[in-house]
């Protein structure tokens, strides 16, 4: 279990994944950028814009190293500064046209350090504009059931993880219905191999298509009105909030010198911001932003 | 030079700016919001959209009390935790709807704090879509003339710390054309009095007026096409990642548990982000590029 075969697990279900949108989107292509990374390593961010239903998404592959950044050799639990780090992960983030076609997110990463030191961490989360219980249920039975293949355990505490993560502090709401986080996993913590963990973590990277395409079919082709697409840039404004405040992804590739396009393919094609804006009682966006809180039990 | 002078001074002008921007706009009027703050104080959000010139903006004041946050009670410095503050400001930010009228940023502030310690600090910095330099060298021409009636080495110093601190790290560029920037100004830092220092800060305020609306007056019709439209989106898309990456006053109100409409009033109405965009070799955008680093001696 080296970090060759995980490197290059990564980088085949880079390809898998794309694969799999293009074949339902039926018009855009991924087009592929490579970059180096000036301290060591790189990556290939492949970006898709202007599809049938996907308006701006990247899906990104990276492996980078080098001395370990400032942040992580500060405060407890430190690195010693001469420390070597190794880092690789698939990361996603998709914007479709439809506002009533969710955002999606998924990211797996493996992190290792010359003093011996390993994990793995990772999620999945839906952001609805328009928030759907049905294809919330939807979406978080398929997340349980992978879970489950592995620990019972996994999906109530990773379930909770990401209500914790995926919180919006400021506006105090979750970003949308939540999924899985997990971060920090290794031998120590969960007791278990590190081909068990290296399994679980792949085999949710391996969900993301079946956990997102049906739900992609099912709305694509609900037809949007102008208020509609209103909503939806305020609904992608919160995200990036999310992203350039919270998020410890961007923060990390911010710190760590890596590429700057490949960190905020993240952010939406557009987004508004309306000052104080509060939809009308009843109405289905107030009813969506109901569901925005930590603690509901889709499964 | 007691705090109640000064929080009356900071209202009475950020009066005195609405009226001369409304005076100006010739069609909007500021909606005033007052809130409170659970742990103390509030203040009155001036919110303006829609105007003639003026597509979004705010002029806020506030003046709040309470125990130190916890980030002002951490690492070197620090203060104890029982320590009370009392911090009062005015904050301005304005997107206008022609790309040929830069955003202006203005904001002045006092903080005192219960075992003794009292600071101001203050800036005032323009973001121009298109760069012109001779507005940047009446902007600056403007400001050095207030510095340099309390001190020959305001200007130069406080141009510098604007460069510094206006600055977006990961996009190698500064968020404009730079302004001045001061902070922790105080009788040890300086060896002025606090009367002084007062009077200058408030003097930076008053120079918001003369130092923005003659660049307004000159660009306000210049006709558009859409791609200055595109152009402006795009670099209110850089504005927004400052703001909520790197800008110290939205971290203070966030930590703070500040009223979040009005924090955020700094965000534009609308802000796109397209992947890794660049410029055509020799266009305007491209010439306006270039003028974002440190450094140019505009006057």
């Amino acid at each position: 279990m080296d970090k060759e075969l995980i490197t290059k697990e990564f980088r085949s279900l880079q390809l898998e994944i794309c694969h799999g949108l293009e074949q339902e989107d039926g018009k855009a292509r991924f087009a592929e950028d490579a970059w180096t990374r000036e301290e060591g390593g790189g990556g290939f961010s492949r970006i898709i814009s202007h599809g049938n239903y996907l308006e701006k998404g990247g899906v990104n592959f990276s492996a980078v190293h080098g001395p370990v950044p400032a942040f992580l050799s500060r405060g407890e639990g430190s690195m010693k500064s001469d420390t070597q780090f190794y880092a690789t992960g698939v990361s996603i983030v998709l914007h479709p046209q439809n506002p009533q076609v969710p955002i999606i997110h998924m990211n797996i990463r493996y992190f290792e350090s010359s003093d011996g030191k390993w994990w793995f961490g990772g999620g999945i989360d839906l952001t609805p504009h328009y928030v759907n219980p049905d294809d919330a249920r939807l979406f978080h039975t398929v997340l349980k059931n992978t879970c489950d293949q592995f620990d019972n355990n996994y999906y109530p505490r990773f379930k909770t993880w990401a209500d914790d993560y995926f919180f919006i502090k400021h506006r105090n709401e979750t970003r949308g219905i939540g999924g899985i986080f997990f971060d920090h996993l290794n031998e120590q913590s969960e007791g278990k191999t590190k081909e068990h963990l290296f399994e679980f973590t792949l085999a949710v990277g391996k969900t993301f298509l079946s956990s997102y395409l049906p739900i992609v079919q099912k709305n694509k082709s609900i037809p949007a009105l102008d208020e509609h697409f209103q909503w939806q840039k305020i609904r992608r404004g919160r995200y990036v909030e999310f992203n350039l405040v919270y998020d410890r992804g961007t923060k990390f590739g911010l710190e760590t010198n890596g590429r700057i396009e490949s960190i905020l393919m993240s952010l939406p094609p557009q987004a508004d911001w309306l000052y104080n804006h509060q939809p009308a009682e009843g109405s289905e966006e107030a009813r969506s932003l109901s569901y925005l809180k930590k603690g509901i039990k889709w499964v």
